[in-house]
């Protein structure tokens, strides 16, 4: 009934890659120290710039997600300072965790889990805690499908002089993320998520004052040292052998970006949104997010009850090759997640809620087949 | 008169890779979490081990080689803690450095340009400074084409109770390495060598003795955090999101190192650089590194006077497609580096001398067109 591979990868990453991205890893290796990849670099370099909406230093390092928010920490800190973080769910606490591993005293500003860490929450903590050197911010917390008030947490941050560092793993490229006007100093994202390439490849921008905290930081590093990928980038190279594939997918994606407009970009992952809310919404299912947090990349489905969400997400797979994410920690069969960042369409959409709509009838729970689909069609409609 | 891409990547890495294993890059991604992962993880896993030949774990890291060598300086040791690092080169001199990052105490060994570092020297050092914790060893010194005895010189260490760590990038899969018959604490290589595939993942393997050292290190880390991919591939996953497309790639080259076999392998590169270096060495040019240490991968080789070894690769590289690489630091315009490992056979070996003769041809330093290439003929006949 299904060609297994023709499946759909719903889970917040990797996402699925264009065929042309795919198609270009063929491409034989080159020399990273020769004509050929310093063209690749240096083109790459000054497109993904405007995709971060920087005139900062951008810097690839081959490494996922989690490299890029150690080069963040390795680079900026030193032993004994303190800092703050934004912990709205596992990747705000994996930062502060990394803090933590290099010695920073840590200071969390949690929510609740489907909540975001508000800008006022943090302007308390910056108010009673002086000295802060930097905050710490998650834009979208991947693990409860929620969007920290990204713009409003950095003025805070500034207003008291810190440095806006900001895990913009699952958001960049996806949802409006201004680094220059909002002022964010070191902004991380990585290639598998709305760069919509594999995973193996990250980038961070960083600002003047970024640079000025890393000349005087003394925690150690070598792979990640953002100065040495600065010298490197000058002569058009990168310190470390590159992931030159990556980066040969990426030129194309980046191609599919441009044409199509980062505005646009935008709208689409704010209607691919709204179509998988309001259906979800019409199954009868709740949201972990309001809407005015909720992120334009990930959603988070409470399972209802009387049904296991680990059980759905296999009924799922197995049965119509829809493969979902499971809930994180104390979330753990409470939930599933919808990945739908990067290149993701109505299409997409649709078709995950009929599943949906499929796995809920045959595990006993009432639904009414079409409704979920129903709704997504009035968005696409109105 | 030539097809640019057809050239030869005569660079000692990224290497050549096999169609089969770009094409199979082209594959579309999978949940790094879920059941089509995990068994390429675990096959990988377990057929990575006996090229290392052990039956320590082995660990992935999305990385270049880089990465894994900090992996071996970040897991294991503490601030203060002496270790002696073999510098021979470039990429001794580099293990040195990320040492000196981590707040180590080295005690560098160093050889001459061309010449490996003696396990009598280690032997002094070592008896010298008690307390030494870890011996720090390039196996192939990739700047100088030399290979060092790292069999000789891990018997040494292990009689004075050090941990022995290797970086075997530029070896490993192409020349002997015995990890547990030689009782090599941590070898690490990376993916873009002998192992044919492309660059954005290295290999670590790690011995019970390191594990304990590992428990008690202090050094801050996280995305290299060898305890924590342990107990994640215990479970078929890799702590953060891995390069699947490059695990794709070396399915399939694992696959022809196995059809080939390990010892022919051994041979054939043994055979390629005996090859190279007669055919070199009738045209009148003079290698940097003596024949008892010269490296099976890569091949240093003198301009001859009167010729800059850089002017020489332009040409090769314009006019023939045939990519070289140049000197290191002082050595710098005086020899240029011919890299054989991984997917490598005794036509680009013949087709680089044959390059090699035309281009000091062209620049008028007198050689007899043929001459070489007859040499590298001798030696498949014989």
């Amino acid at each position: 009934m299904m060609f297994q591979e023709k499946g759909q990868l719903r889970i917040p990453g990797p996402t699925p890659v264009p065929g042309r991205a795919l198609r270009a890893m063929a491409k034989p290796m080159v020399n990273h120290r020769g004509p050929e990849f310093r063209d690749l670099l240096k083109g790459l370099t000054d497109r993904v710039k405007r995709v971060f909406k920087t005139q900062n230093d951008v810097i690839f390092l081959t490494a996922s997600g989690t490299g890029a928010m150690e080069a963040c920490v390795s680079n900026i800190l030193s032993p004994q300072d303190k800092v703050v973080v934004t912990v709205a769910g596992y990747f705000g606490e994996r930062f502060a965790k990394i803090c933590e591993g290099y010695g920073a005293q840590v200071i969390r500003v949690k929510s609740e889990p489907g909540r975001p860490v508000e800008p006022s929450s943090i302007e308390e903590r910056l108010a009673s805690s002086p000295g802060v050197k930097a905050v710490f911010v998650t834009h979208n917390e991947t693990s409860t499908g929620v969007q920290n008030d990204l713009e409003g947490i950095s003025r805070v941050a500034r207003g008291h002089g810190a440095l806006v560092v900001v895990d913009a793993v699952s958001s960049l490229g996806a949802v409006r993320l201004e680094t220059d006007e909002w002022g964010l100093d070191v902004v991380a994202t990585a290639s598998q998520k709305a760069l919509m390439v594999p995973p193996g490849l990250s980038v961070v921008s960083v600002s003047q004052r970024a640079w000025e905290a890393i000349r005087s930081s003394r925690a150690p590093r070598f792979y990640f040292d953002l100065e040495k990928a600065k010298a490197s980038l000058e002569k058009g190279e990168t310190p470390f052998t590159p992931a030159i594939s990556i980066f040969y997918a990426l030129d194309e994606t980046l191609g599919m970006i441009e044409q199509e407009g980062l505005e646009n970009i935008f709208l689409r992952h704010e209607r691919v949104t709204r179509m998988l809310r309001r259906g979800v919404r019409a199954l009868g299912l709740e949201l972990l997010a309001e809407d005015h947090c909720a992120s334009k990349t990930v959603t988070a489905v409470r399972a209802p009850a009387g049904i296991d969400a680990d059980a759905l997400r296999r009924l799922a797979n197995r049965q119509y090759g829809v493969v979902m994410a499971g809930g994180q920690g104390e979330l753990s069969g409470k939930i599933f997640r919808i990945g739908h960042m990067g290149y993701v369409d109505f299409m997409d959409v649709i078709g995950v809620v009929a599943v949906l709509e499929l796995c809920l009838s045959q595990m006993g729970y009432p639904v009414k087949l079409g409704a979920g689909v129903a709704a997504c069609e009035e968005v696409l409609l109105s």
